[in-house]
């Protein structure tokens, strides 16, 4: 018999994601708030739920992957959340990111009720999602974590495991995303640099991409930043703001300053000022070629 | 017979270069300000010169890798100096890490003898010196790139062309740089971050080392942040003061603002105020981890 | 007969602010967590009232001086607020700092109730507010703002009106606050830069205060800075901290990057991360000197 | 008989200076290098010198008002320069604001001739310099600056002594520069923070101004910042990039790192990239604007 997944949110990230489980024999029952987008993933097999408790089965695993930590609190808090119908046992696989107290405040709820929150986000675009590319990071209670192995070994490509703390997976996946957007601010000066020293931008980022940077990251957004294409976006810049405050955020409750963060912060906010909050959120390599006099 | 190549400046860079040229077959006659540094060439079988100028064949080549730009200046145009004897068809290929406006004003001292100026600079700690697997960029005039490519072969694992300017592929190296010491700061963020959390610093650089990040300047800076051992320096953290000082001062000339440059000069100038100049220059995390107040 | 006041919040500033309207002829019924910091006012002539919503009286103006957004929230609309007492006509004088969504929302909440907000926050240090010497920013309802305005003489030396928008007043009262934190950090860089330089940092500060910077601000933050005496802190450092994410929070609703309230948070972050919570907020000057390898 | 007084410099500053030199009734002895500009000086009973060596006179004090350090140490060194012609117990009163490294460099030449350099920068623009309202810092040898004492008296409305090194009174000035721009900064950042809340920018400034902000800096820029009119400029933008330099210099010497200096270098650097450089200084407020998607 097939094992039962409940999936919640079935945006760019969790519908391929919820294919991959479908796809490796997984039952899925899914909820999406905007009803039509379940379509594709019920004409592979899915059944459809009528709200996040609903994708609930006795087997009492729900997968939630949701825009922000306010819309999974309601998810799992709200009238129709998942929170009461778990079941003693059940387990919240939460691939959202979101902040530590988050986590931390979702942990509680769930020990409150016998259930178990485990962290579980992961890093890839929707293109490594769908191709089962994804790394997957994951920290909880042992005994859900390795109950939902399986399922995580359905989405990914790999699985790091950061051990029992609920919010440890969560600050690591805002530490990725600040290296992340790091990566991008560096990229977009040493370019502009570049650029005025009539060197040609792909050039350069190509040398670096196949040379001492020869890892995804710099190949991709130092090819997406010397050719000043950010649209359609990958992953949209008032996104990069939510998550650069997630990071302020999570940086500030133990203490931690962290000056780049800042800058990227203000590089962020400036985008959403000036129009750019739908580009890609490497769109602020523009902001380093307007200060510089370019474009 | 065996091709001719002067060497001047056999420090932690130039005395496995050296050897390389030396072990491809390269008749190699060299100098260095402290000669006993010279002994173990001399034993594999290079001439000692006992000046820069000296150390030009009748060839015409000679590669200098020196300390910085007033120490290369000197070497050029000194009492002693390569420039008056290169001869006319003479190259002179400059591994250093110097600025453009250096670079641009030497190839014109040397388009004035019809000597010419190569800019060669690598990419490469000491031991990928000694296993030949520097990465080279190469700029200048392009009978004289052309001449010496057997040379520039036999010393890395990889050339990258950037054409006829002077200038360009010292640029291309202060680029370079500028993305290391970024990434190495984003790194001790990220991981101060996630210590406060109570996560394991060793593990998150291993698992973006292995994942997202993995290339060899993640890989490395993040096991040596995360341990936090900053000695023996690999390069000096007063190096990395200089050469912040050089990609300002390029940006500058060209007006380009860098804040992500500004933020590193002053981390190492700090690091330098603390009695760090001769730690790696990755220790500038040390700060970060004091701002948290740790350590 | 003598006009009636409620007042909430007997602080460092409530307090000697609640005396001047009691010597001003006001009938001033007060109301503090801590009942006890109530007696000197009580002994003035103060009736004591038992919670926010008894120090409502028939002529329905109360003024609350509290710690934070949450305390004056809670001191409106909590079970015993201030909020269903007032009574249509009604008037809150709030002298708080606190944040212009925060202030949005109690007008709104007000003019519900057909009661009114009035922003009053002022500046100026305990001292000033003993010597009535503080000034008075005030925005909201024209017919309120009126109303009030003897009471607002009645505390400090000056009264500026920004309108009727009810956050205006608040907005003014950050924008000062980081004009006051901005300048403490340019005192603090200028004065080690000089004390690195062998002149003496008091002298340096004398001179400015007494030339081109001869204003208060510039005056006693240049003497302190100079002497390194942080304690007792005339304003803590952690609100400090507060104060600047009010700051940053105001100027991300609007969408306004401010690099230098940036710098400034992360200044007191780490003051806090280093145990100088309770020093005076001058006390970033402290890590300013630490970068310099002083102390 | 009147005291002589050489002079070399009439811009914008050396000019009133001279004159008022002239008004208090030194015998003024004037060069500049577009003579053009002496003719008002002349008129009102100035000698013309032909070089700044022709402006020594046998009593040897000449005073120097020049562009930067570059110009300074010309008219010292150079072939017509006063460095051979004042003869020992000379004085050489240095008004330029320039590096510590070259004062010092200045003041060793002096000393080998017997003569001495005395640093003394002023502080006021040249509506200041005309009305003899400067404030001026002076530092040198003890005899020295007590013979120049009337002299300084004649110009200004008050002078600061910093004792016996010749760096003193230059690292005073870079000091005072970098105050008066970093609140140029705070000032731009708090109004566009006002701006997008609403608050007229004019009433803000005069707020402030009149206040706990009450001095010349803070009315003089919180005007020009609220008006947006940065034409013609008082003191060019280029300057203040070229002293941002200097004060970026004067603390790598010493080993000082100060971000918000970085900060301002920065701005200065895009102004110029944007074609701001013959704007007024306080101009970088406009990037402040535009990164908020103002302008």
């Amino acid at each position: 018999m097939k094992t039962k997944a409940g999936f919640v949110g079935l945006g760019a990230m969790g519908l391929p994601i919820a294919r991959n489980l479908l796809a490796a024999g997984f039952a899925v029952r899914a909820h999406n708030r905007t009803v039509a987008r379940a379509a594709p993933l019920v004409a592979e097999g899915a059944e459809l739920a009528s709200s996040p408790a609903d994708t609930v089965a006795t087997d009492g695993v729900v997968v939630t992957m949701l825009a922000d930590d306010v819309a999974l609190r309601e998810v799992v808090t709200g009238k129709d959340g998942i929170g009461n119908k778990l079941g003693r046992g059940g387990v919240h696989v939460s691939m959202s990111t979101i902040g530590p107290a988050t986590a931390r405040a979702l942990a509680a709820l769930h020990a409150e009720r016998g259930t178990a929150y485990v962290a579980a986000p992961v890093f890839g675009r929707p293109e490594a999602a769908a191709a089962k590319k994804l790394w997957v990071c994951v920290s909880g209670p042992t005994a859900a974590r390795t109950r939902v192995r399986p399922l995580l070994e359905a989405i990914g490509q790999g699985i790091h495991d950061f051990g029992e703390e609920p919010h440890a997976a969560n600050v690591v996946k805002l530490a990725g995303n600040f290296l992340i957007m790091s990566a991008m601010e560096a990229i977009a000066e040493s370019q502009t640099l570049g650029e005025k020293h009539r060197i040609d931008r792909a050039q350069l980022a190509s040398f670096f991409g196949e040379t001492i940077f020869g890892c995804p990251i710099y190949q991709n957004y130092g090819r997406i930043i010397a050719n000043k294409v950010y649209e359609p976006a990958g992953f949209r810049l008032a996104l990069g703001l939510k998550d650069t405050n997630l990071v302020l955020d999570a940086a500030e409750e133990v203490h931690v300053p962290m000056p780049l963060a800042s800058l990227m912060r203000d590089r962020f906010l400036s985008g959403v000022a000036r129009g750019r909050a739908g580009m890609d959120w490497s769109a602020i390599a523009r902001a380093v070629s307007e200060e510089a006099g370019l474009e």
